[in-house]
């Protein structure tokens, strides 16, 4: 089978990476596996050439998905609806397109605007953070994380089987949502982090004593704004298409700081000109109870992310749990649309389709 | 020389550690340093006791600073008032006082109130940033650090040598501050990024969605948040001895998340409503202006990170500069004051003073 990677960067780069590995098992053999890329900087082509992401690069994302059975888009969000407009006459009848892009509603009403009916979308999201490029990319960038889902209804099960065993394959836990839950929980804990950052840095860098301050600035500072330093174009575009749900959130974010500087106040030795205040006259109570109480949910957090998942869902769409869909593929082979075609050896270490395998490396 | 160390965290700790290393040294032994340790909590005393970061444990602050020609106070910054008041009439003659906390004006102005003019008092503060306990205590905390220095006028010369030698021996860099203008910076760098990190905690937990968004919330919202996991009680008294610079921070802070929310409203695809909005109706160069001033400040700091400190200083207190500090000290042996008392032995195997070093492990 063909799988097209549009948008070679740190995530297709990675795709790309667990799917070559994957092509050499017994399985990923049976399924005769031609991962073709294709990404827009002829220079970023070149580069995952020489990293070996895909047996094959291609100039044109129409090219790219020629005859293929499985199209996986990775570019920036913004991209996504060229993309779609390129090659929604290029796709095969019954061919599956997955993203992987940050935003989802967008990319759901792009892919329902202009793909055609003859081909499934669902749409996807892995949650693994890295503040990194092409250069970095990992066979195991996705090893156990939440990998959302999500299909628009009337979308075949048999698509969404295809997906989550990519899933997967790549180690990851397939979670399906819907598209505005995702929109906003992402804003909650991944696009406001990554605005509170900036917001640090450009206050810290804007001010007059920066020169000094950066000197004193550690560990704390570095990480807290790690997210300020991630790709641009990535993070503009996430602003552009979930700017209702991040504003939404900026809002809350700044009543937190509001409630958080009033508790300061009434806790602080100094009033508001400095002046110092008795401690008698201080009321800590509330403050060390707000602050506790981040204590204590992140460590709940932290906990839980040790835990194994849980299968379970949310959102409106109706669609098989995780635990459904694994019962199914207990007994499939990935894409059993695809390895129609390829059928399984008796042999493992010769499976049927293994010598027609294009630009193995 | 003996050297009292009052609170043993995570910094009393990586002190002990650093200086009983240094105790083996040629220097060290000449200087015959003994390491008397003290902390309020019995089961702290006991678990140093375990890691060995002192020669000798004492059960009250009076016993620590007996005969100490050094005390280094490092507790929390709202026990450093009772801790000056316990031990103020049992200082030698002579001694130097120094601490590690994170706010330095309430500091400055106990020792002012509250030390015997017969002491000399240099503030410390090293920027060392680790989530974590006296169990992490390390040799190595502070190596490249940068550690701040301050004193009032007056104090004299040899005092703030020694602390500087102290600092370096700790293989930190001493950066000489005015307390305001440290506890300006730091709520900037250290203590804001605190706050906002618990900020996003507080709403994101306290929010109906948060268990499936926990779900989702990856290394992003780990790093951003690391800082709200951190010690409760020293954050605690960080904002209530930095109230006002903290506040004023958050102001500014506030009106750059407000700067924010206008740009992505203007660049966003949705109105504030939620509802589609044409890409041609968008402004997105300002967007891009101020989130890509972010990565340039940030990329520029992460640069200078690695560059070797330049001896500059700042603040209006007189002070020698480092660079004059450690040509003075090329000449001598760490508190000159104190190496009278035991002079240094030509021989480097069999230092004078070595053999009445107590408690040695």
């Amino acid at each position: 089978m063909r799988i097209a990677i549009i948008g070679l960067g740190l995530i297709g780069g990675s795709i790309g990476l667990a799917l070559k590995n994957w092509s050499k098992t017994e399985e990923g053999q049976t399924a005769n596996v031609e991962l073709v890329g294709f990404d827009a900087k002829g220079k970023q082509r070149s580069l995952a050439e020489k990293m070996n992401v895909c047996h094959r690069y291609v100039a044109t994302p129409m090219d790219a998905v020629k005859d293929a059975d499985l199209v996986i888009v990775a570019t920036p969000v913004m991209a996504v609806r060229e993309t779609f407009e390129d090659i929604k006459e290029h796709l095969k009848p019954g061919a599956i397109v997955t993203d992987t892009c940050s935003t989802k509603r967008q990319v759901m009403n792009w892919a329902k605007e202009l793909l055609p009916t003859t081909v499934s979308f669902v749409g996807g999201h892995p949650m693994a953070g890295k503040t990194a490029s092409l250069e970095q990319a990992d066979a195991t960038l996705f090893k156990d994380c939440t990998y959302c889902l999500m299909a628009a209804p009337g979308v075949p099960e048999e698509a969404i089987e295809n997906v989550t065993r990519l899933v997967n394959i790549f180690g990851a836990n397939a979670y399906f949502m819907d598209p505005a839950e995702h929109d906003s929980y992402t804003a909650a804990i991944s696009h406001l982090p990554y605005l509170t950052s900036v917001g640090l840095v450009n206050l810290a860098g804007s001010s007059p004593g920066w020169r000094e301050m950066s000197r004193l600035a550690s560990t704390g500072f570095k990480d807290t704004t790690r997210l300020a330093g991630g790709n641009l174009a990535m993070h503009v575009d996430i602003c552009r298409t979930n700017s209702d749900s991040i504003i939404n959130w900026i809002d809350r974010y700044q009543q937190q700081l509001t409630q958080l500087r009033q508790l300061i106040e009434e806790a602080g030795l100094f009033d508001e000109r400095g002046r110092p205040k008795p401690e008698s006259l201080s009321d800590v109570a509330p403050l060390e109870q707000y602050l506790s109480q981040a204590v204590e949910t992140r460590e709940r957090w932290q906990a839980s992310r040790k835990q194994p998942l849980q299968d379970e869902r949310s959102g409106d769409v109706a669609m098989p749990t995780t635990k459904e869909i694994r019962s199914t593929y207990s007994r499939m082979l990935f894409g059993g649309l695809f390895t129609k075609r390829s059928p399984r050896s008796d042999d493992p270490k010769n499976p049927s389709g293994s010598n027609n395998t294009p630009g193995k490396s």
